[in-house]
């Protein structure tokens, strides 16, 4: 039997806001009637970009990660400015991060990255018919190396277990390209 | 040529800690030797739980997210409680959550869901050899549905674009049970 599963919400109270974290404590009534109370960070989406070299290698980076510290092999991906288009957001942050523009793109869906505390959206692109215009150009404190990974390596690692950034994971499910 | 990427802790800061969120905003040494601030979500690590009935079927649940406010189809999950061993906390979870309890269990790896500002790690095991002990047990305030669910109906969905949690699609691509 169906169960109503939909919290509404109460009130909704700022917490805190950041340079990036923007933290949210609602209250909400639960499908039970009772009152409740939901902690949350308020996120203004993302992309992720699954970019394809003429050879059939994806660019991937590296980067360290502040909140797990430690290094991650991670697909290109960043935030949505305010008011900027998905696709504009994906193809400004594949040619700051890696330098490369592509002519050919598809958007290949979305998914939540923390459904538990955060409503991030993430949105996937596939881009193709890459060209190397410009060195990367990283925001202020931003660094990173970029790698060409064949596809055939990068199903070892995530077999292997050294793909680790879920955001990558769940793109590479969803895009499944292998 | 390899960059160093590591960024070093000068001071650790709590802003906020609420029954769920704990929310910090720490001093930090950056690669190029200036300083910068790193604002982040402190976890408990999760546990997911891929959970194959005889038949092949997986038991996935049928779940409303407040955060990013709708209902979402993902894998039995959860925090690991204080001190809890991560296979105990997976066998808690599935029993809490499905009434299920499992003879053959195995740790198939972890990933981090948002390397970004989170340091959730969440740690992934395989079910199998179930047996219905029970009717599901929710914590306070959780409300869920519980579906069985067969591998070429989840790959179709997650084609579709009809699995959106970031978690489920991360585990699945790990466990590349597909």
């Amino acid at each position: 039997m169906e169960k109503n599963l939909t919290e509404h919400t109460l009130e909704e109270k700022s917490i805190w806001q950041g340079a990036l974290l923007d933290v949210w404590r609602d209250k909400v009534l639960l499908p039970s009637g009772k009152e409740s109370f939901r902690e949350y960070i308020r996120h203004p989406g993302a992309v992720v970009i699954v970019a394809f070299l003429e050879n059939g290698d994806i660019l991937m980076e590296e980067q360290f990660r502040y909140a797990p510290k430690q290094v991650f092999w991670e697909l290109p991906a960043g935030k949505i400015d305010p008011g900027e288009d998905i696709l504009c957001a994906a193809q400004r942050e594949l040619l700051e991060e890696t330098g490369f523009c592509a002519h050919t793109w598809e958007n290949a869906g979305f998914f939540y990255p923390a459904i538990g505390y955060s409503n991030e959206i993430i949105h996937i692109f596939k881009a193709q018919n890459l060209e190397k215009v410009a060195s990367p150009k990283l925001d202020e404190g931003e660094f990173l190396n970029v790698l060409c990974v064949s596809p055939q390596t990068l199903l070892e690692k995530i077999q292997n277990g050294e793909i680790l950034d879920g955001k990558t994971l769940a793109t590479l499910a969803r895009v499944r390209f292998f």
